[in-house]
């Protein structure tokens, strides 16, 4: 799974994510509370995360490992603002995604990333009404 | 040096923290870009930690393995708030914590938390003045 994972990162195809996601998956937002379930949920928001995150800065620099899942470590910088966070990533034995939990630190990067998320999934949405 | 770790936790002799910590052990906070260094800066600041973290809802429910570092992933709850998050402990070959960092989600939890933290730190710090 990891491998498909970062493969996907570093081609940058990330319109390829949902193929790698389960159709139960549920994914843990840094900022709500609620989570987002289903492939079609959460592929629209790892999109606009992709958009947000990977702006050439992005790296990932740690990894940890669990059972059927892992920790990654990342690191990147918008406007100046250091943003530091995990991917929790835990996958079932057909090596699909079934629980994505994101966290960032420090106070001052989870606010501009939300910023950044909110005006992206608006974009997003705006396209897909179209 | 996981195993110290928990059997602090569980018997809350947490003032026996210091034994746990390399001299020039890092912190990084969930709040604050910038680190706390140093053993008893570090010491002063997870004391605050486990006064507000240790209110009997807290718990470890994942463990992700590193090298020497490990990703505990935690619950708890705060006037019915639901506070999730990690500490990510790295150690040195002498089983002496070098590096904490913490994580929190979602935001609100973290807006909690730092209210909390702020007013902890701020009682410790009146105490050791006296």
């Amino acid at each position: 799974m990891l491998n498909n994972w970062h493969t996907m990162i570093k081609s940058k195809q990330v319109d390829q994510v949902s193929t790698l996601l389960a159709d139960n998956v549920t994914l843990f937002s840094p900022v709500i509370h609620t989570p987002i379930q289903g492939k079609k949920m959460v592929s629209m928001y790892l999109t606009a995360a992709f958009h947000t995150f990977l702006n050439g800065t992005f790296n990932y620099h740690r990894e940890f490992s669990g059972d059927n899942s892992a920790v990654l470590e990342f690191s990147l910088n918008i406007q100046g603002i250091e943003i530091n966070g995990i991917d929790m990533i835990t996958w079932n034995d057909e090596n699909k995604i079934t629980e994505f939990k994101v966290m960032i630190r420090p106070y001052k990067a989870l606010n501009m990333i939300n910023d950044q998320m909110t005006a992206m999934l608006a974009t997003l949405q705006q396209q897909a009404v179209k």
